[in-house]
């Protein structure tokens, strides 16, 4: 007989079937118990008599044939009156250290991390990786239709002269290495390359000493850089149509899993696209908050998201014009002091930084020495801008980000299967 | 206007076209030139009169508007007559370094990852990298279709308890750690979590010493693991059923890049399964050829496939049965002194190594210690044991190395954008 899947089970011809999955629930009475067995697409009842029952323990990995029934009162109207069950994978613990079968976890999300091996059992927090994948799918999707073509690039790099936040080094053979903080270069000169449009999923290092909510050490991003463009606003473009994709195809593949963190995606999403100056001006207004010169602050997120969901109906907003000293030496002035660069603000959270790059050599290597850097240390970086690269400009987002505004979750650690932080590297 | 593809330009309705890519080649006459302009999707010939002609350089980015007209002596019948070209993204060089418009490239391996921002533009080697794409996507469509899920899982870690090759170590704020040489435990985890079967590509870290034309200290894996299976049969079953999908897929998505590279790939592949033993009896009787104790080196690799092919018409085989003390203390025994794992050998190349995992948690502590480990070493890992694992397996294909044996390549770097080797770091 063939193992068949929970979710398979109602619509199956036979009534005999094969099952398996974890011990999810046991409630005994007198004569017969009832287990919830669980597997990886749903939850379902299996009556069973006191001898099978004896051995049975919470978690336990199990195979059971049985018949199914009708049963009004069992999930999904339907049980399954078990002929034998067979143990597949033995337990071995006093007290679960932390409960799978509750519909809220009561543990601390730190416990739950200590044991994610087990918390992610729980299938709310199973959810989260559901929507997960189905936004990388999306992704991936919405941008192949649109002919970009998934890379992949190396992530041990020989120096960290891109910017920004600090970098972690590796031992590599006789020299110092660092893990690459994104795959900005290395998308560049794939555009360069001939590819013009590319994406790439996957992982980046931030050795920044913040351990807050919304930080990872490691994380993945979603990567996208697109050549032959006019301008930024072809970037924006390109990711707002990426949201209206992504939230179509969620209520399409996660019905479930968003009704369960009760989420209502919107059916059309007009992002608004308000000029940084012009977003102080309004944080200074409407809500007396004074921002850090040419940039916005967790608090200001906050504020101006407030602000669009008052004013456009809308959780997203994208801030452009960021002031050149403001943003890393590629990228391209718009001529007017600022930069033809934006971020994307969703709920309250960055979750994306974007623009248009620089792609034309002299001027590049002028803006390096703009910013007090010395040019010969973007060798190859510098070196591929010689052989005729395209207008291009890209945009990043950070998966679990992403994620957890979705869902509205509170920290992104509970976006990621094993959460990388200053005080984390364990499971 | 808006832009158009190449491989668009024959079947469009209009007569006037507006195309974006690099110059790929110029041939001057008195009055007039040709040249081909290269984009993403194919090459086409441009009509251009002297004056227009005179700025341009090979590799320059150039938009060009123009009209279509039939020339049976040009590529693909069509050129197009061009009224005007901009150029978009300018040059700054003497001498190409290497050239990009040539059928074979002339340059040497390794000048061609020097400048791999001009190399990957020749149409060869680009195609290498468009076959790459559509092995990575067989591999997630085959899996999905098959109830799997994709998850990304850490790359830094903090114990290097796996065995094996060495590990590159990372300094992680004031502690030690390493690079993930597998997803190894993580992916037995996520079966355990509740995912049942999950498949992650992602890059893994090997540091080891050898610079050989098969060997990368950064690749990209492709690795599947599976729970609820009867024995290492359904692992290889897996494999054999991805070869099968992935030939057929690549059939289909790949046609001018299989040609490009002469191949020819099998409508349907069956898998001889080879235990060791048996295999070292045939390469000592056929070929004279001694073997290692427990294992087969890089010869044997290249003859036991030569056996194959003469003897199954295969380019593949599983070597089966392994000796315990060949595998890592997870691999699961078959009771009569050898493993339930396998190589799968391809052309010669070893490119996946698979098998069943020990899932009970006594088991697998006590099989630690035999192998002369401390179980406490293995912290949660063994922890994540005692809650119900199922039964489970998998495997792990090297993607390079199936590229490069799929198009018969000399040299894993050649199916890698930017290598990483003992010797190379940039660009």
């Amino acid at each position: 007989m063939k193992r068949m899947y929970v979710e398979d089970v109602k619509g199956f011809k036979e009534d005999e079937v094969l099952l398996k999955g974890w011990v999810h629930k046991i409630t005994e009475f007198k004569d017969f118990g009832f287990v919830q067995l669980r597997d990886k697409t749903g939850i379902i009842q299996l009556v069973v008599c006191k001898d099978e029952l004896k051995g049975l323990r919470l978690e336990m990995t199990i195979e059971a044939v049985g018949t199914k029934v009708e049963n009004k009162k069992a999930i999904g109207g339907i049980e399954i009156k078990v002929k034998s069950i067979k143990i597949l994978g033995k337990t071995y613990y006093d007290m679960l250290p932390i409960p799978v079968n509750e519909y809220k976890n009561s543990a601390h999300l730190e416990t739950e991390l200590d044991y994610r091996y087990i918390s992610l059992r729980a299938p709310r927090v199973n959810a989260v990786f559901k929507v997960q994948e189905e936004i990388t799918t999306a992704f991936r999707n919405y941008l192949k239709e649109n002919h970009f073509s998934e890379i992949y690039t190396p992530k041990i790099i020989a120096s960290g002269t891109e910017g920004g936040s600090e970098l972690f080094t590796v031992n590599y053979f006789d020299h110092r290495a660092f893990l690459a903080q994104s795959p900005q270069f290395y998308k560049q000169m794939m555009v360069g390359a001939g590819f013009e449009k590319v994406f790439e999923i996957g992982h980046a290092y931030r050795a920044e000493l913040h351990n807050t909510w919304r930080h990872l050490n490691e994380y993945v991003s979603l990567d996208a850089e697109m050549g032959f463009i006019k301008d930024e606003n072809d970037i924006m473009d390109l990711e707002e149509g990426f949201i209206n994709y992504l939230f179509s195809h969620l209520k399409k593949t996660c019905k479930k899993e968003l009704e369960m963190y009760d989420v209502d995606l919107a059916d059309e999403v007009k992002i608004p696209r308000i000029p940084l100056a012009e977003a102080h001006k309004i944080l200074l207004d409407k809500y007396g908050k004074r921002s850090p010169v040419g940039n916005i602050d967790a608090e200001g997120e906050v504020l101006i998201s407030k602000y669009v969901k008052e004013t456009y109906d809308t959780d997203f907003v994208f801030l452009t014009e960021y002031p050149i000293a403001k943003r890393p030496m590629y990228t391209m002035p718009d001529g007017k002091g600022n930069t033809r660069s934006f971020d994307l603000i969703f709920k309250g959270l960055e979750i994306t930084t974007g623009g248009q790059r620089i792609n034309d050599y002299e001027m590049l290597r002028e803006n390096i020495k703009k910013f007090g850097f010395n040019p010969d240390d973007y060798g190859f970086y510098l070196e591929s801008f010689r052989y005729g690269m395209p207008p291009h400009g890209g945009f990043a987002i950070g998966l679990e980000r992403i994620t957890i505004k979705i869902l509205n979750l509170q920290n992104v650690r509970e976006a990621s299967t094993f959460p990388r932080d200053m005080k984390r590297i364990e499971p």
